[in-house]
């Protein structure tokens, strides 16, 4: 079955189950000339990681990735980047009491009667262990972006753990305090209560739901199709990639349900060069007076901050006592999913939803020839008569003019 | 630029303007061997179509589909269905005064900075007019549905307008009342107050939002894919789509945030043959106890029911003064875009969810294997002897053998 | 059954059957402000059309492009292009006597076993009347890449009909001769010669088969990606996507099975600003010392003329007498297959290969950033003060600010 | 930039240059139950492997191939296959001279104007060291293939080298003789004179041309679709991705332009049950009198051996001395390609050629839904009380109820 591929232009393909081998992707279209620092991937996966705190699963994956092909001396070349990502703590064999008994509200179910067989370790592909190849790919995305003449900042955050909501923050807290605490919310006073709330639900054997909060700024204006690939669309369909994702909004999404239209709707003033430092526009641009429609009209970008929110449910492995009915026995029985698991899933979805958007919204940026699609820092076409980046060859015209060829 | 095609297998093509000549869609990938019904078709585009009641715009557009090709007496033959309508009640110059004066919060100003220009008639490609290609493709999809071996039910009805909320109903429910009445609220006491409600909003000149609950039956077991191409990730995509949709949830959706691991989890049992009557599943099988995941486990269908609800905000084109910022002169101006507006954009908003699930239901099936994507009712590869349908030659005995061919 | 789109970021989509009501299709993906001449599409639909000369089909087709969308003020917008070609001079009913009897060597055996039924006028969707759609779309492709900033010349023409092969010729002398001579030879002296021998194989009352050889002026370096779309790659499904096609070849083509590495490598010089005016490159630029791999290095192009060869079989539609099988009477049977036809076809493919060139150059001109998908003259990304192309509105100060509105 | 995925259904996306790291593949879209031996991945492998023989380069590939997802139990799940294979032998620094003076008919020009840098190593993304990443997945292909309810049988020989061609085999010749000797041509003779002519070839430090035959038998009537995705559209963007490929042709191929219609065409009998034993007709069945068409009409198999050629160019890496243009230095420079090359391409693309058969038949198989693409061994929508394929729990009753779990 397919559905292992994100993007358009730039697309990223991946492999792997929880408890295989192996996780990998593929990352195809990247442009060329991009600097490429693996330690900036590695903070991504560091930030996503299981065992980075006493709320998440301890499972121990150091989460190494090995990038195999794409770059000459540390720069993009416009060929795909393929990386690995070893399992190391794979446990399958802990399983077994589940392979023809469904574990509730997991996959094993709907895998099996698809596939008539699954990967019975654990989640196998429905296992949210595939994301460690986003937030992967989504660290090259950032490195794009990062490296364009472009300044997009994507910021995540938790805003809510079962009942607990955190008050509204500015994208300074957000940039400022997200990464301070476990929790992964920008309020601190909030992210205290959340952990607590957390370690009880930890303790009780149980989980909980909550969702996560996010804004981009300095995107475009202009990104996004008529209809089937509007930015919503794309998005909609990033955010409900996620694993235990079960909800989604932009703007001001469901409170838009109660508002009138006269409230919502958006007059148009000039920018004077003050009053609008979040959006793109310059001086003497229209501008929206606000953005309850959240950076998004008719499917296409504004230039303001685009925000929203996605929903999780909560971790559906937990060590309560909990019953399945075994298909091989025709018995029911009470289980337990003991062992490691996450309490909550959103501190670590923060930065795979932040890979997502990154994602997404790189792929809007190659297809609306925002970024060249060849080659990072250049417009096509021309002849380069210098060789980027740095040549290897110190002195080439030493170089040997009878040099070995190996053909394949 | 893109996206105008939706659906991997079963493909739909659009094009159109709100004010354009005419809107078309072709559809890609139908199986052969359907009895095409144009009456069934044009009885969903009546359900969408403007002027159907006093609680929507008072454009006259009959909506009449002209199907061009893919159909051999009376049956789809697996090639292209191409299909026109004309627009016949276009009136563009009515939106001169717009060409370089944003309607606040229309699409009007992201369509021109990110095309230079734009076909300023009315909401152009921006237009909710658009989704009368996709009525019409899901109004072939429904066929196509129903003339297989499943047995598929998709019904939506407005389950909110403003802060009048419809108590739970049930499926049958649904079905019943939704046509009932022009609000299509499925509970008729709720419908009778959503319509005051809206009357009075529009003798205010203004309009409000609202959302719209949908439920699908009978959808087999082990559709969707693992990850991007998930079922939620598809009909994410789906649903933000739709023009003016901010947000979309299935299952419990966001009320997950606040439901425990314990509480949200389905335990497994077996069918008795009686309690489930609702699922796919048959006596014997193993069956969630209850559907708070609303019919998706892992991406993947589990034979519940599929729920869920997506939310409008108000209709944009409300006649109240509005200011907006002229950017061929400099100068802000006041505006009122009266005349002819849905002061809800729910009620036709019905048909469009519906005919977007069956869309994505169907191709969801294509890729599974459920339906041939040749033809429909026949396993492929087996060498057929008989002509389907009907032969047109009354005595193929008769038949001169000497006939005239024309080439092309 | 798919495949029913053509190109990636220009997507060609196409309905339409011989003796249905009419083809059409939708271009997807044209870039904005392109001033769009219906003259110069009908031109070259002229240029394919039926009845044009003695040695093609008689059969009666205006082949008058209606465009349903896309265009403002007669200049593209960015939205998708609806064409539609009415079919006026088709006579199925001609064809009842092939309904379960398969004519020799078309598609009518296959489509039936695919699908269990098929249009049965004529070739239905398997019949060369589709490529009507791509000439269209073709001329499409030709007046963005003429209104872009780069000056690709497309060219091709008859170089063989049955043993007569016309001597090589230049591409100036493609220019200048092709159009001058109904069977579209460059080689005037050859082109009598073929003339009298088609005259002959239709006075027999059979067809003769030839190849046509094409060749492209100006595409810039760079176009084309690593493998599966490479620039031969998608050459090749172009080519073989039409009708009859039964081989293609590029720069020497088949030839180089006798060649020594040697003798076809091209050793590299510096162009010295005289001896290279065929190809895109500039003084001082590398640039190989010969054509011999027809602009293509790699997968890539060089900037050297592209050219390259397809060969077509003859039309299998012939009046002589021949010997079928009825699958519903099952008895073979003697038919004839009279009237209309073309004795060969490549007269005809010559604007279907030009305009199958132009849409696999657009695309990858698109997909490599030279030419903006958003719109074609400026660089995205800055805000537009202009509204282009010219604003209908005389004066948009007089304007009404109070404007009838039209919801959809 | 893309183009690194073959297939629409089972997709193939690869990764890996010349002297990089490592090769590698996703397949997406492999059907489940599929019993997978690595044995035989390795042995088509072992097949397309450098240093074979003494015609082939002498580089030490062992192609050792690293399955990292994708199976349970050595069946396939449905999920994707992850392969990684190791450059073991690399050494790219012998490439030094070659950074800014291209190699003659190599892609070092094109990809640097592309790009603005390449991976210089070698051929890079351009080496044919990309292959072994489609024959390791055209080894899945075929063993999918095999285990299905078809029997495909595809073969592949060199037909000629420069001049030496060999007269017209059987396909059990084929079957028989190919893999006999080194030069892959399965008539032992013209084999033998291959062999000495390529000696003498690479004796001479040139290389020299060729062309390679393929058949498929057993393929079922009714695959591929109308036009752009027409088989004989595909198999041409298969052919020519595959690099150094000049030329494809399908059936009579070239020979049609001087081919008659009354020639061509072949009249339709009914297979008797003996005269048509190389066909997947049966008794009774319409069927062609003969196969000048190649198994294809209309785009579509007709059920009769689809056969076919490509061409390919001298491979362009040899010792004899050549001239280049240095872009650094701006001057002229006489080189030498020295070192490990193979004199000839085609015995080493003979499994290329097969695997991109394969990939290609088994893509339209399932896209006709003659193989089920969730799982090989049952039609789907059927609730799977057993679990395939064989549990690895020995006794389930006596398995733990209570079981770890670990939730990533």
């Amino acid at each position: 079955m397919n559905g292992n591929r994100f993007g358009r232009l730039f697309q990223v393909t991946t492999f792997g189950e929880s408890h295989g081998e192996a996780m990998g992707c593929t990352v195809s279209g990247c442009p060329a000339g991009v600097e490429l620092s693996e330690a900036e991937i590695q903070a991504e996966l560091d930030r996503r990681k299981p065992g980075q705190s006493m709320i998440t699963t301890s499972r121990g994956e150091p989460d190494e990735v090995s990038i195999k092909s794409g770059l000459q001396d540390g720069y993009t070349t416009g060929t795909p980047i393929g990386m690995v990502i070893q399992n190391k703590d794979a446990r399958s064999g802990k399983y077994e009491p589940f392979v023809t008994a469904p574990r509730p509200s997991h996959g094993d179910y709907t895998y099996s009667a698809k596939f008539g067989t699954r990967n019975w370790g654990g989640g196998g592909r429905s296992s949210a262990r595939e994301t460690v190849n986003w937030v992967a790919a989504g660290a090259i995305a950032k490195q794009v972006l990062d490296q364009s003449e472009y300044d997009i900042q994507v910021k995540a955050h938790v805003n809510q753990v079962g009942d607990i909501e955190a008050p509204e923050v500015s994208f300074e807290e957000m940039l400022e305090h997200t990464e301070e605490n476990e929790v992964r919310c920008a309020h601190p006073e909030t992210a205290e209560k959340m952990r607590e709330a957390i370690d009880e639900y930890q303790k009780e054997g149980d989980s909980i739901g909550g969702s996560v909060y996010f804004e981009c700024r300095g995107v475009p204006r202009g990104l996004g199709a008529p209809r089937f690939d509007s930015f919503p669309a794309r998005l909609g369909q990033a955010m409900f990639s996620i694993p235990a994702t079960t909800g989604f909004q932009f703007g001001k999404g469901r409170d838009a349900r109660t508002m009138r239209g006269i409230e919502r709707n958006e007059d148009w003033e000039f920018d004077d060069g003050e009053s609008h430092p979040e959006t793109v526009s310059e001086e003497g641009d229209p501008v929206p007076v606000g953005n309850d429609h959240g950076g998004l009209q008719g499917g296409i970008t504004t230039g303001e901050p685009i925000y929203g929110e996605a929903t999780w449910h909560a971790p559906t492995s937990i060590p309560k006592e909990q019953t399945t009915a075994d298909w091989e026995t025709g018995e029911r029985k009470e289980i337990q999913v003991v062992g490691r698991h996450d309490p909550v899933l959103m501190p670590r979805a923060v930065p795979v939803v932040e890979a997502m958007l990154r994602l997404t919204i790189l792929d809007f940026m190659l297809l609306g020839g925002r970024i060249n699609p060849d080659r990072l820092d250049d417009r096509p076409g021309e002849y380069d008569t210098e060789y980027h980046p740095s040549s290897p060859v110190d002195d080439p015209d030493d170089a040997e003019t009878r040099a070995e060829s190996v053909d394949e």
